[in-house]
């Protein structure tokens, strides 16, 4: 029973007990899922039709979200800490010329932690599968990275948000 | 002067003053304009194509926004009084086979208060012209009622939430 308190004692000490702050290097520069983002900002809609090159892929009607950190980034275009983005890709149905929204395909989500995820430009980038809070293999971080990196002056965010 | 001051009087106790509440039976029965609507919960979109019969009044990207009372109604289809749905029209713009969020056509708003709307199945309902907070003088409240009228069992509101 002591040793077992003990033990306990050292894994509190040592911060990895369900749900605290990963321990180990991999984990420190993971995504987490953003549960219930849906209740977040809506920042902006756009469609990706027929004739555009990913329709395959990325066809449909896809949505921005922010949390609240990340909304006040929006308006300073400096985004604070633990601001998260989240991209949600959805396909779409056609009704007699209206396109509603249709299964998921994907969600992609940056968060900013400057310590993190110091190497990709203070932003943690992952793609979850589906509807589901898998990570995707792909795109790697730094693909990510690549491209957002050229949006500097916009604090490494290529949406923005009207009022 | 003191004939201005008397008028001034007379219309603060009329409450007619801009920005306080209506004071006629009429105006009584008005929806006001759903300030800072883009901050409540996105509950879906739609896209109004070029095939769609509408198109020309109502193609582009629409957005159905909800108030937390309305929030609470979409799970239950039991909506609170003080539920407020606002449905916003959008223009859309193309970009290589994308498209984006074009100018607002229209905002139109549903409120639930069913004594001030009992004649409208205690929703009221108003559009609003482009992107300001101007009545639009059609379509009448007991159009829209016509039809949402016809959606009883889910509390006279079309659409629905996903999580």
């Amino acid at each position: 029973m002591k040793r077992a308190v003990l033990l306990l004692a050292a894994t509190v000490v040592a911060g990895v007990l369900p749900g605290r702050q990963p321990a180990s290097a991999d984990d420190a520069a993971s995504v987490a899922y953003p549960q219930n983002f849906r209740a977040w900002s809506h920042v902006k809609s756009g469609v990706i039709g027929p004739q555009h090159k990913n329709f395959a892929s990325l066809g449909g009607i896809h949505h921005v979200y922010a949390n609240p950190e990340a909304m006040a980034g929006y308006r300073s275009r400096k985004f604070p800490e633990q601001s998260v983005i989240v991209f949600e890709w959805l396909e779409w149905r056609e009704q007699d010329g209206a396109f509603l929204e249709g299964p998921r395909r994907q969600v992609d989500v940056m968060v900013k932690d400057s310590q993190r995820f110091a190497a990709t430009g203070g932003w943690g980038f992952q793609r979850f599968v589906k509807n589901t809070s898998e990570p995707a293999a792909a795109p790697a971080p730094q693909a990510c990275f690549a491209c957002h990196n050229q949006l500097k002056k916009d604090g490494l965010v290529l949406s923005t948000y009207r009022e």
